[in-house]
């Protein structure tokens, strides 16, 4: 039986996939397109798939916006889990786009985003876990989640 | 002579597709690569081309959003039929960007994107209308209309 | 020694490509993709690299606004040398998300955006410089710049 490597780092993290929660929303998580798996946005969610709710700059500071950012990698990661089987199989992240909910004056959408980019830099290394990005401010999100973030993985041997 | 069968479920959907609203913008409204077709992001429009503007959580409700987000799916259908011919030539959609025009408090975005997705899964069923998506809250958009979609399709063979 | 015939063009045009800032973010610049080139979200700096900022609606008037948005196309075009060697690889642009950071009622985004989109038609012409397109606002964005914008480029042989 062949180890789960990257359900290994997690463990070893310490870090728990989310319940993915249900949405009333009509879309698939994830779509493979030759090696490209394309993934939705996924939103800020507690382990239990309860929502993190709030803006940046009024209700979550800086820590708690990254956190959240990472319960979003951690929710796509269940969602490419579910979707591929095994994590073992992403070769590299392509690209991200991180939405957070902020107040007009909110700058420091980067250092949010950095949540989920350190959790997959942690997981598939600076150089496969690390792809393009944009971090930028929401005037909303739904049901008021702290932070969304699409994106696509690169699926395939090293 | 080949039945246009995505013409012909729009006929029976009682759906007329737009006129395109001319633009100041400089962009392509469809582009293909490989067997993707990427489209710009279309805004909410009447039939006769003129805008469906105004704010979620402001100026207009749920029911009225939805229909805005239709009239974008109507809007792409009318760029993609346009740029490939036949919308029979759509083999199924990958993803979808759904942009809500919201207050900051707006928290429904899915549920008004739905009109679009929904559309989208009428003509081509619920495995290939529907693909990865994200529903997000814009601080604002052009001309103050209500919904901007942009997304991607797979060309193609079934 | 081949001439680069882009670098030739900006240079006839009178421009410069800025220093990149460095960032708090960790993202890629570019990343390739088979023959597709995808880039992060560039936002708008001057020539040495410093932020121009304010919000289109309150600080920035539209001239003001696309004059940053083709400091983003500068930015881009900065990125794209560094990773590809030469901007003479690109063979057409494919798409744009153009974000602007604006006023709740702001309008205007597809003109602000043509800044940078007018830039590229200018180096690789009106169907290789002009592709997909989205021009939105933002609540906001990431050390109040003025506009960010991420994209697809092609590459290879015309």
């Amino acid at each position: 039986m062949k180890i789960q490597q990257i359900d290994h780092k997690l463990a070893e993290l310490g870090l728990h996939l989310p319940v993915l929660p249900t949405s009333k929303g009509i879309y698939q998580r994830c779509l493979t397109i030759g090696n490209l798996v394309y993934f939705s946005g996924h939103v800020s969610v507690n382990t239990d798939g309860s929502f993190i709710t709030g803006k940046l700059g009024a209700d979550l500071n800086e820590e708690q916006g990254k956190a959240a950012a990472r319960q979003c990698g951690l929710a796509i990661l269940a969602a490419l889990k579910e979707h591929l089987g095994s994590l073992d199989k992403v070769k590299r992240v392509v690209k991200l786009l991180g939405m957070v909910n902020a107040t007009p004056d909110y700058q420091h959408h980067p250092v949010v985003i950095n949540g989920c980019s350190e959790l997959f830099a942690s997981l598939w290394g600076p150089e496969h876990g690390v792809g393009v990005r944009s971090a930028v401010g929401m005037g909303s999100l739904p049901g008021n989640v702290a932070v969304e973030i699409e994106g696509i993985v690169e699926i395939g041997d090293w």
